[in-house]
């Protein structure tokens, strides 16, 4: 084997085989992706050694930063004991300590935990749990699914097809039989002349709406991101979750928070459907920060209410799992990373650092093209407006690389969305650090401003 | 945290917390599953330092065994290094370099590597990519898939609804509407008075009805793997392979291998669809050998002339992919183990000691419970018979689980499957441990013989 080729080598290597998510059909083996060599706390460095905020936290994962030595340790340790033992009949020590964590987390009576490998597989699991139950109750009509526009779990058929996110650009089909959507719930939309509180109670009517013409007896379930991070942070109008939550338990619809994003610290809590919305889901799903993204892990957690409908109903198997689910060293690595967590207090430290991190945020709407400034906890957006009636709308979504460009020229590395940038660092971010991230930011996009002839 | 639980601690958690995959609904939080503690070699230890045979080889996946130093150091090194950067926008070092081994190792064009989770999350692509290339050359009809009875796919709910195995005894839905099952290959099941090359025709000409009966212009792919294997080791019948690839090449109906078992040595090659079998197929998926189990990570490797009909048709993205497509960690465990499986002639091996195998494999069939015996390289399967006419269905469907309870008594691990036992040991195993693994599995038969009256 060739070990140490050279970032030309490695460059060339990629755009001749490594198929990208996300993937630019039109620019297929014509593109260079950013070589990223080495990683140290927030930061990460390319192959010349040049340094970059990580503003992402990789694909909001990374919790605990970037080189925790202590991980490695956990890791080997369990390589070296036990790499792996089919999760199908048997037992591990990391696979039930953590499954007895997990529980212990989750509120009310989610207890039982089912690993995957990630969110797509997660929700995939949640989703046909939901199929399971209903089938097993003798109701099998009652499947549609409620997702909304804008929301993003993942990729699977199951879990894109729930996803309302760029639906209309791809070529891959969806299973728009088995989903409805629900309008787009940012507040930002609104019109001028609707309080916020009216905008909930539209958004709260648009599910009643729902229910009422598709028929509660035809829906199984309604998933929702706390927050809907990858389609542009929205973050729901005050009250939006209990008011939906209370809906959907009055129908006997099952409620899956996807808290893929949001979960292990992102809003300050291990979980933040009751901590912060007030909300004891039937599902919680979760990946990403459950490792700090060291090692691929996802896990669907159900609560002991659905698990009683599902079980001790004949002879009948949960048919669903894979080769890797409660993979012994995603295992160690996630109640290291748990471990440090606690150990460290990071979810204090967000809570504390975070107003801090939003009231920075905030400030950037005194740049002319940045229309709306919006995040909770450690996750941030910024969304670019030319004006108001959308008759720039081609300008303004050239406007995500450019300030993405401008960023990275600085060492800053956010996530460029069409004409938003989101950015979620990692959790031990500090304030100094804080502060150097939105800096950069602001400089980016006084960068941009004068491109298009605007000063602050 | 609860650092060191004890076994009954760990017990009990697994019970109240951990949802195994194909759990017995029955029984939930009602039994035992075995907990593995160490693993060396080809060997498992429980609890109490009791050592087992691992006959499934995790699960058909630890190609080099288990405590693999160099794998914890090149797994912690990487850890170190850079533990995760986003697939969806960066190179790394480990995963160009795997990229190119795996386009390497593939036959043919197949060049293009999309890195997955695991083996349900590859084939979730491949059919997704089928979806996607049909719906860019604007034939969108062009999408039913064709599988096979028994097949076994994954998990996810696209995966899920390609496997012929099991869709009777579950609660899950399947989307039904997108894929077609040909009947049963196993030579095993074909008439007396029929020869195996007969058999064989009459396949092939399952396929040719089916494509004459849904027409060719509807049906996007077969999907098959070599060998069925976790539906029971069946080992389609010789010249099956390149006869059904050559009809789906005609109708340009894409063939995906899915060599998740198959691949990485298995057969004695990294892959099987060429090297044994003679075909060059469209797609292949691969997971399992592909880390030996250590970290989880699959793969679906695409032609460069599928990819052709893909891209450069405008602008639009392969918006498919994982957080952790490609994790950084899991590609340098694969390319350790790609190492050691190269260094160790590990496939030289497999091919040297598969004959003998297989020979003690095909003298089970002397007691008289076993009505065949059956597999390939180092997978073997045995399938209990009481009588010819099925009169002893019942009893037959006991003896999976008696004869796996008769090995577990002696020290060797079996996957119990109805009336099945199967059995993929790590690729490293000797011959003294071959002869070890046939002496326990035949005295565990003759332990069952005796429970049914009946002698060798």
């Amino acid at each position: 084997m060739q070990n140490s080729p050279s970032p030309e080598e490695l460059h060339a290597f990629d755009r001749e085989h490594f198929l990208h998510p996300w993937h630019d059909m039109n620019a297929w083996r014509g593109y260079d992706n950013m070589l990223v060599e080495a990683a140290q706390g927030i930061y990460l460095y390319d192959e010349t050694g040049r340094k970059f905020i990580d503003g992402p936290g990789g694909m909001w994962c990374v919790q605990i930063g970037y080189g925790q030595a202590e991980m490695a340790e956990a890791i080997a340790a369990q390589v070296l004991k036990m790499p792996y033992a089919s999760p199908f009949t048997n037992v591990t020590q990391p696979g039930a300590i953590l499954a007895k964590k997990l529980a212990d987390f989750a509120p009310g009576d989610l207890n039982n935990v089912f690993f995957t490998t990630g969110g797509s597989t997660a929700v995939d699991t949640a989703l046909r749990a939901m199929q399971f139950m209903n089938n097993s109750l003798g109701r099998p009509e009652k499947k549609m699914i409620l997702a909304r526009e804008k929301g993003y779990h993942g990729s699977t058929y199951l879990a894109a097809s729930v996803s309302g996110k760029e639906r209309d650009v791809t070529k891959f089909d969806m299973e728009s039989r088995l989903v409805h959507f629900l309008p787009n719930v940012n507040p930002y939309l609104r019109p001028d002349e609707m309080s916020v509180a009216q905008w909930c109670d539209a958004k709260v009517q648009d599910l009643e709406e729902a229910i009422a013409q598709l028929g509660a007896e035809n829906i199984g379930a309604f998933i929702a991101e706390p927050i809907l991070s990858s389609g542009g942070v929205i973050v729901p109008p005050e009250g939006y979750h209990k008011r939906t939550f209370d809906i959907c338990r009055a129908h006997d619809i099952l409620y899956i928070s996807d808290e893929v994003v949001t979960g292990f610290g992102r809003l300050g809590h291990w979980f933040s459907s009751q901590a912060v919305f007030d909300i004891e889901p039937d599902i919680i799903t979760c990946a990403k920060g459950l490792t700090s993204g060291y090692l691929p892990l996802g896990a669907c957690i159900i609560s002991d209410r659905m698990m009683e409908r599902m079980t001790h109903r004949g002879e009948v198997l949960f048919s669903n799992g894979y080769t890797y689910s409660g993979h012994p060293v995603s295992c160690a690595a996630a109640l290291k990373n748990i471990e440090i967590l606690e150990r460290d207090n990071v979810l204090a430290h967000v809570r504390d650092i975070a107003p801090y991190f939003q009231e920075r945020l905030a400030r950037l709407t005194r740049y002319p093209i940045i229309g709306d400034a919006r995040g909770a906890g450690l996750i941030g957006c910024i969304e670019a407006r030319l004006s108001k009636d959308g008759s720039r709308l081609e300008d303004e979504r050239k406007i995500g690389a450019m300030i993405d460009q401008a960023c990275h020229d600085r060492g800053l590395i956010v996530r460029p969305l069409i004409n938003m940038c989101v950015f979620s660092p990692p959790l031990v971010i500090s304030r100094t650090q804080v502060n150097d991230l939105f800096d950069i930011l602001g400089q980016a996009i006084e960068t941009v401003c004068e491109k298009f002839d605007l000063t602050p």
